[in-house]
């Protein structure tokens, strides 16, 4: 095995970037092993996006790129609920007095929190109670999986403020996880998803009572993190890269990618603990 | 806000397109506040398609693109059934007299009506009962929204018939509404697909007593109709557009598309009901 | 109609191909009335894939694209399981010893084998019942239809041991099949998919006893094989070539494809029989 100086190239500066004393003014970030969770946390609103703090979304999964020490991420909110979108006052109204220049440039940072999201390579963990409406529902359908709750209400609300339905990936995103047909409903009607229906359907890959979901979304983030990380950002990566290849496309990209991940020691690892009859201990490289 | 002159520069001549009146041989059209219901009408043959309701049908949604009177369509069939596709005396007998240029030729013009029902801005509610078969069960697929009956029996019936289930963009839409495996099941066997099985996969938003269906298929449509038009119009286009784009490509063409929609007077008065504590009046501009 | 002389152009030599007397060394092959049914056999590991038995199962799907007298696959293993994947100690601990242009060379061939079962025109009826894992949860996947037992564990393994989940096509497949979140869930974790749960998600069409598993699949394919058979390599090849194309393109290469169907027997004795009020008998021609 080589020796592993923790060089991460796609630092500018060769610095290693530690999120673990991450200070947020719109929401509270914990790393605990591995684990971010990252909560949403203005309750007394239902935690609305506000222009603040999808910057500092945007920029917090921007960083999250090249963290070390972030393996997993939970995300979820404050008080009951996941999140109420874009605030009504603090978003709305002020871009009720925007030209079309700045209207694209607000859409497209909003556009550019899903791509941060999808382009960090932990794998991200909603766990969704009560409201989960607008922009909140974009970002539960921009994380990798969905822990609900019964009473969770999943609103693609925009058709409801006057708007579209495509707005920040969901005209691609959710007909990819619900299938084209039930897309097309929420999008058009902008009626609430309970969470047995998002179940039934695949929105959420599990149901949890309230009080138990943030302890089952770490508890899965935790499993994520103790895993090959390394392997798991190409998992991800390859889910985004093949969305729109040919199928003979995405078989040649992932014999590249598998085979980058074959020379890992985790693979090793794997290997010689299977053959010790030991579990595994990755590493991540 | 701009006044609003109501010139369509997708018109040529800049004349108003109205289809409250449209007279059609081979279906029944009406329209009441902004719902179109298209009846397809020949309930002793269970409504199939001919050459002629093919032209009418093609024609009548290419209108649709311009027409200003009309925000959402309910396409059903008469007594009991939906459609039984192609005839078999006036489609398939005469197909077998044709040459492989005015093949192609036919092939084109059926897939030319998937086209349009997809091009035009209204979104388009099947309410399917009883035999939905063949380009009949893509008529169903080719809207954006499926109501149906526990006894309605959808087949995409092309290989009994000695073809392939590739017929007006199956192959293609199928999938993306139940998923490979089972369209795959459903276009190989042509076996029919009973209506709660339809629902459990996704192919029918929900069904509806046989009394009920159309009723509730109207009330849908007029929730529709009575939203922001546009965006829906722009929803569907982009839920169109992104079918193979990259996601980065789909949330730049939605940052696009939804900033033009923040543009609209619905937004602001979505926005002004919000504050004011009422429902919006949405105008579709 | 046209003679039929048995000439496959596709051969070099005009030769033509019969599989049925195919002798594998590391599977059973036996075909029966245009149905082969291949069984992964050495039980006693529970039917794991090797370097050798990768290659044999790759020249098989690639001579089926010529065999003349081969019209449906069924796809199972031996002694009540499907197949466990690479062997730990003949692939696994072989592939350490690597380097990258070797292991490139090696995932590329099991990428090969993924694109030689969706190349040829057979449908591919996976008959899955106890161990599907690994490589063998990919070429149930790889499969156009697939029945499973209650009992059956599916297992997308690739990042217990290391790897990440893109292998031979997963991060394509496995979303279209079942949808992107659950799909994420199984490729992330390696979880296992019981059989009522896969059957519930699409990826199993349907479920039966252990005992009547191989008789139901190979009911199946028979089924499909006296259909148009023709026809049905039509639908298969259209399914992949349509998988990232936009609907528009998929509407016109369809019309292409089915004029062609159009002009085949196959289609004249459907009507024929029809007009007949018989049962048609197609020729796959």
């Amino acid at each position: 095995m080589q020796p592993h100086p923790r060089i991460d190239p796609g630092l500018a500066e060769g610095n290693l970037q530690s999120l673990a004393g991450h200070v947020a003014r719109h929401f509270h970030w914990q790393v605990q092993s591995g684990v971010a969770t990252l909560t949403l946390s203005r309750p007394e609103r239902k935690n609305p996006l506000t222009f603040q703090s999808y910057a500092e979304l945007r920029e917090l999964f921007g960083r999250l790129r090249h963290a070390h020490d972030v393996h997993a991420v939970v995300l979820t909110g404050a008080g009951g609920n996941f999140c109420s979108g874009g605030d009504v006052h603090e978003i709305i109204g002020p871009l009720l007095q925007l030209e079309a220049p700045e209207l694209l440039a607000f859409t497209r940072m909003t556009g550019e929190l899903v791509k941060a999201m999808r382009g960090c390579p932990q794998p991200i963990v909603a766990a969704v109670d009560g409201v989960c409406a607008g922009a909140g529902a974009i970002l539960a359908m921009a994380s990798d999986l969905r822990l609900g709750t019964a009473r969770s209400k999943t609103a693609f609300l925009f058709n409801r403020v006057g708007l579209a339905g495509c707005d920040m990936g969901a005209c691609a995103m959710l007909p990819r996880i619900v299938g084209q047909g039930r897309a097309s409903e929420l999008l058009y009607t902008g009626r609430s998803l309970g969470g047995e229906e998002g179940e039934r359907w695949g929105f959420f890959n599990r149901l949890c009572e309230p009080d138990a979901l943030l302890g089952a979304a770490q508890a899965l983030a935790a499993e994520l993190a103790a895993g090959p990380t390394f392997a798991n950002g190409i998992t991800k990566t390859m889910l985004h890269q093949e969305w729109a290849m040919t199928l003979d496309q995405a078989i040649e990209a992932e014999a590249q990618a598998q085979a980058l991940c074959m020379m890992t020691g985790d693979f090793r690892r794997a290997y010689e603990a299977f053959v010790a009859r030991q579990r595994p201990s990755f590493e991540g490289r």
